[in-house]
């Protein structure tokens, strides 16, 4: 019998299990409506189906350069330009396998085992699990109404007294996950000093750019280079399963993230290149996405507060509604299971995101589908009170 | 400014490295032939691309579960029922980002910082690489002639007894590269044994199964279940740029690697598993692609050693051949840049595979098209030796 590593002993990542759930019952043939992840309801933009359909056609799929292909690289380096007026170098962008690649290849290039590395709590479960099995030192700094739910200069003195750490490092999602929270511009330049005075790294997520509805984005490459910021093709662009994402790295660590890549990659997905590289020009079919997205969101402001749900941080951005379910259980994990059994909803628990207080707390996904919005919230309501009000 | 972790120090993937001088050559309108990474020379199965092509137009290509499609994991278990004899539950098998996601999940799972794992010298570089950023102790553990060119129970208790470590973990790949060694039923099980005896987790590394050219092809699972298995889409199915593979596992191992999958990874590229799944029925077609493999180890067979190559093992299975360059170099990396830069070929150093020896070492991958291996080896007699002889 084979014996596990203590490190491998990470909670599981309950959305993904939710939907493992999801697709069982809908395997089984039942009407599911999944909320439980963050998977858009649109397909990938027209323009990114074609190129690959036309590359499988005419082309062959193979191992490109660890960082990514030169047509992509340098489109990417274009929409900087076009999006946030900023001149970047081609070389200083590392395409990877989904923003998940981006994560691991950060912490490992960054940070070494016992450092300590902030994240915002409630916050993504993977940059926990993934800290933790790399031998990291996860410090969870509560967000709330009095941070503007964000983390600030004071959180992190904070939460460095509080732990006894000196941060190494800090994660910083804006749109965040699951809370919605958009960080403003000059929020984001407090952190980025106070990180950039007492040599703590800063790791910009910035996957869910492109999907703000209130405040206004921000991308920490305005601000300086001496940050690594990840994004990802999933959300905005619809490209969840096509996993491709990218990094933007200070010149002096591309060399080394390279290396790390080779290995632990070899190569992006050659044909999700070949597709995401036509996603970037895509513009106007996203906006329809992106529209729809604020349709849900207005829907979900007012909908799930009426059921009994009210929301526990604005729905600024991203596209998630972080809601209160204390009124009607204290166990999010078995209220989630619930309501996939016996209305076949999946959302997510507040315990994959915040394992303290997470259990009064749900995460509904609004990146699908109106009808599906409308549906669910008619389920829950006649689920929880009985009829639909 | 920002600091390097000391464990993200790791070497570079030379390969990659010429891919991507290879790569840049090219846009300049080289002719270059690149023997430098095991790419087939064959694009993906046809019944893959049309399963692909299908897939982008009717379906929406989103997260799966994160161990992967059921239909997928059917269908391999339904492979190792047709091409093994062995009946595997489908819940066994874990559908991975490549076989890179493999061994970077079973190192997590498996091993604590430490630990001491076997590996082959040559051996795959990745190994090394992922072994080392992860914080485990590399044992590289000599393989040649009077080993057979695989790992055997004499040679891991002398190294055992030589580093002054108790392994924890064995690695073998059969076939290997960069040898091409085919270890035997009767050596596999003499090492399966031997590392149960001494509870040493064994990881069998198949991805060039189907690319045997003498000896027998024999899957640890043939004789165990208590070994984890790791296999790809990538070679023998010609899928490289698709990043698609499997792990077989220990059922109790199961649950434990989906947590770290679900964190890590998120899931495997979709439009590659519907692809993969397709490939797998695509038997003929692939039996031409291995009989194109088999006529290049032939002609390099004969051609290496005329240049004053000979080859430094036998040339038995997966699609490298490992040539002896001490006639011309004493520095194997230099040796493929200028190759590079001359004449335009792109072969992997020596070093890649075995800091020790390597430096007099060179890898020839066959896996491209015979036109490529006969262009390849004209320019190399010419360069060597002023002629083609």
């Amino acid at each position: 019998m084979i014996s596990l590593s203590r490190r491998s002993a990470v909670e599981p990542f309950h959305a993904m299990d939710l939907l493992a759930g999801a697709t069982r019952l809908r395997q089984a043939g039942h009407p599911v409506i999944s909320m439980a992840v963050g998977q858009p309801g649109a397909p990938a933009p027209q323009a990114a189906l074609l190129a690959a359909r036309e590359a499988l056609e005419h082309g062959r799929i193979g191992y490109t350069d660890a960082l990514g292909t030169l047509d992509l690289r340098r489109k990417l380096a274009g929409h900087y330009r076009a999006r946030h007026g900023i001149d970047l170098d081609p070389a200083r962008i590392a395409v990877t396998t989904g923003s998940s690649a981006g994560f691991n290849l950060a912490f490992l290039g960054l940070f070494e085992p016992g450092d300590a590395v902030a994240i915002a709590r409630p916050g993504y479960p993977a940059y926990r699990n993934i800290l933790k099995a790399l031998g990291l030192v996860v410090v969870e700094v509560p967000v709330n109404a009095g941070t503007a739910f964000t983390l600030t200069p004071e959180s992190l003195m904070a939460a460095e007294r509080e732990r006894g750490v000196t941060l190494k490092g800090v994660l910083l999602a804006s749109p965040a996950n699951p809370t919605g929270t958009v960080t403003g511009r000059a929020q984001l330049k407090a952190l980025l000093d106070h990180c950039s005075d007492r040599q703590i790294t800063m790791i910009s997520d910035e996957i869910y750019h492109g999907l703000t509805f209130a405040g206004e984005e921000t991308s920490a490459l305005e601000l300086t280079d001496d940050v690594i910021v990840i994004n990802s093709f999933s959300k905005y662009y619809c490209m969840t399963g096509w996993r491709i994402g990218w990094m933007v790295l200070p010149d002096y660590l591309v060399r080394p993230i390279e290396c790390l890549a080779q290995s632990l990659y070899i190569s992006p997905p050659e044909l999700s290149q070949i597709a995401a590289a036509a996603a970037l020009a895509a513009t106007d079919e996203l906006e329809i996405y992106k529209a729809s997205c604020r349709a849900n969101r207005d829907f979900l402001e007012r909908r799930l507060p009426e059921l009994g749900l009210p929301l526990l941080s604005p729905v600024d951005g991203a596209f998630y509604a972080y809601a209160d379910v204390s009124a009607h259980t204290n166990d999010s994990m078995e209220f989630a299971r619930r309501m996939l059994a016996e209305i076949h909803v999946a959302a997510t628990p507040g315990i994959d995101f915040d394992p303290v207080e997470g259990h009064r707390a749900m995460r509904f996904s609004y990146a699908g589908t109106m009808a599906e919005m409308v549906e669910a919230t008619d389920r829950i309501g006649h689920w929880l009170n009985g009829s639909d009000r």
